[in-house]
């Protein structure tokens, strides 16, 4: 593939940006900061891989049940290989030493899903807190991700991202609060917030 | 419907927020900054409209064509009502009054959907430049959007939101840049970037 060309060979005539770039295998992205988004645009993203027909595999850490039902649900509709870890907001747990298991065991599977290479697009939802808190081994982490098949895009999400990760991403976005709904006593709203 | 209680009557027992805040019928969101994200996310949030069978409408006034047809393409297939005006990338234009007309036939499409109030989700994508290029009435935004029937939420995304439109968002995130895979040499990347 030329370097000039889109993978679908195709010339970009909307990319403003700088001719001579080159074209990565794929990419490590990281949403990180305290604002909204940073779980929504990698759900953004995988509907891209979707619409290429990518395998596309999506590893939750912290939420689940109720709380991310309608991505889940839409992902799954889409064909998505959804893998769900963590009991509900971590803060709001009563057993602690059973989260941080069901948080490794989350890792685990996240690190066999990448190491396969059978998915194209790996989301990692919501991991930095594992880095954070010590739960995964911040080596480990970037030493799979760094080591990834070609092929294998990897989307991470979370606050705090470890400056270890940013290192080696290739692009980091910061999802910075400048007003939020709740500081207006307005709760969160299914179907936009969750 | 109890302030105590989401539209679906389940309680919101993941919600760590503080107890007593009161429901939205509709929120106004604004995704603006410099960095990735802000129309990933808007799509993100799409999904979870779409889960609850919300009618979704998107506005496009500044990407179209080949840019985001993978988001496009989805949504269609997931059947949102997708609207794309703007002819690439308007920095990169050779007929600027063309652009310009497109983006105000746009605006008033966006105007029309959300007085008409059949959607309960509107994407204003890329509405921002119109408002820093004058293309619309800043005063007419603010308004329309203000004023919008009491069950229409919207996202607005955007680089340089104006601070009217800040004002009357109930929230609003900066999408950041830390850093991005161009300052590598790397170019954009089908089924990721776009």
């Amino acid at each position: 593939m030329s370097p000039e060309q889109s993978p679908d060979a195709e010339p970009l005539t909307d990319d403003p940006r700088p001719d001579g770039l080159r074209s990565a295998t794929s990419l490590l992205l990281v949403h990180t900061g305290d604002g909204k988004g940073k779980s929504s645009s990698a759900f953004g993203v995988m509907l891209r891989a979707l619409a290429l027909d990518w395998k596309v595999a999506v590893v939750q850490f912290i939420k689940s049940g109720d709380w991310k039902v309608g991505e889940e649900q839409m992902g799954v509709q889409l064909g998505v290989d959804w893998n769900s870890f963590g009991d509900g907001f971590t803060w709001d747990s009563n057993n602690l030493e059973q989260d941080r298991a069901h948080a490794a065991e989350g890792w685990g599977r996240a690190k066999a899903l990448i190491e396969a290479g059978e998915h194209r697009l790996v989301i990692l939802d919501e991991l930095t807190y594992l880095c954070t808190w010590s739960w995964v081994d911040i080596d480990e982490v970037v030493s799979t991700l760094a080591n990834r098949p070609d092929h294998v895009n990897v989307v991470v999400t979370g606050r705090d991202a470890p400056q270890a990760l940013i290192d080696i991403a290739d692009t980091v976005t910061e999802m910075r609060e400048v007003k939020h709904a709740y500081q207006q006593g307005i709760r969160a709203k299914r179907g936009i917030d969750y």
